[in-house]
């Protein structure tokens, strides 16, 4: 017997394996926790200012690119469950970050802003889109990630064991 | 006149521009502000179960390749500048999420953890390694977005205009 509002939690995991292949160009192989057939294949690399090739997209576009992806998913997934019009939409999406150089040390990166502008065709009134939009801003895995402190945690392998790094 | 420890800060901007295609597809078009020819070009598209044509890897797909190659990329281009030995490096990238459902209503999405497990084929000192994998922590953008709790702000085009959402 379930009461009135019944409530079910799905966990989604992503895993990812990267070589190192070319001067900075990394090959990703990415599976998701369900059925989805082959693995997604992609590959990262950097212009030759920072040591690259120039042979895919730097790190960051796959990151920008998939947020702003997630986002627009959510939106368009949740219109349907809403009962919005949702007839086309676009987002004019901008990250920005710093790094910090002191002397000739590695240097130090920290986020400085994100912002999505979105425009919608859409039939619905105003109200209902700002309802959409708050949903979808809830739903966006990746915005959820990114709005709160994550820890990551990291492990090297040292002969055939793994130590925390 | 320069003092001992001159400091410099670097701006990174990706621009990401995004509409919807497909049923669930989105087209991307990402660009840095940094003189690198012509924009990258991406899709995200779901699986059937999400309403999708699997016509290209899902969001979180790029997201977690973006990470994991992020990292690879400043362990790599760290490795030169501190003189530790890199001759290839794998990376095991784990990303959990889940979302909460209550009945009907759009689910709720939250991280769970992430988890990089590293290796390393190297001539250097554990020392050394790990004192380039902590640099590498703080030089790689994404890893410095998502430990720390970031804003994000949406505007909606409203008639010719913006308004915050």
């Amino acid at each position: 017997m379930t009461g009135p509002n019944p409530m079910s939690t799905l966990g989604v995991t992503m895993s990812c394996k990267g070589v190192s292949s070319g001067k900075m160009r990394n090959e990703l192989e990415v599976s998701g926790n369900w059925d989805h057939g082959d693995p997604w294949t992609l590959a990262t690399d950097e212009g030759a200012f920072h040591g690259g090739e120039d042979s895919a997209p730097p790190p960051l576009a796959l990151f920008a690119a998939g947020l702003t992806g997630c986002f627009m998913t959510q939106v368009r997934a949740f219109a349907k469950k809403m009962r919005v019009s949702v007839e086309h939409i676009s987002v004019e999406a901008e990250f920005e970050w710093q790094a910090e150089m002191h002397a000739n040390e590695p240097y130090v990166a920290s986020p400085v802003g994100f912002t999505l502008d979105i425009e919608i065709d859409s039939q619905s009134s105003l109200e209902n889109l700002r309802e959409l939009i708050d949903a979808a801003k809830k739903g966006c895995f990746l915005e959820q990630t990114l709005v709160r402190a994550n820890a990551i945690k990291h492990r090297l392998k040292v002969g055939s064991g793994w130590i925390d790094v």
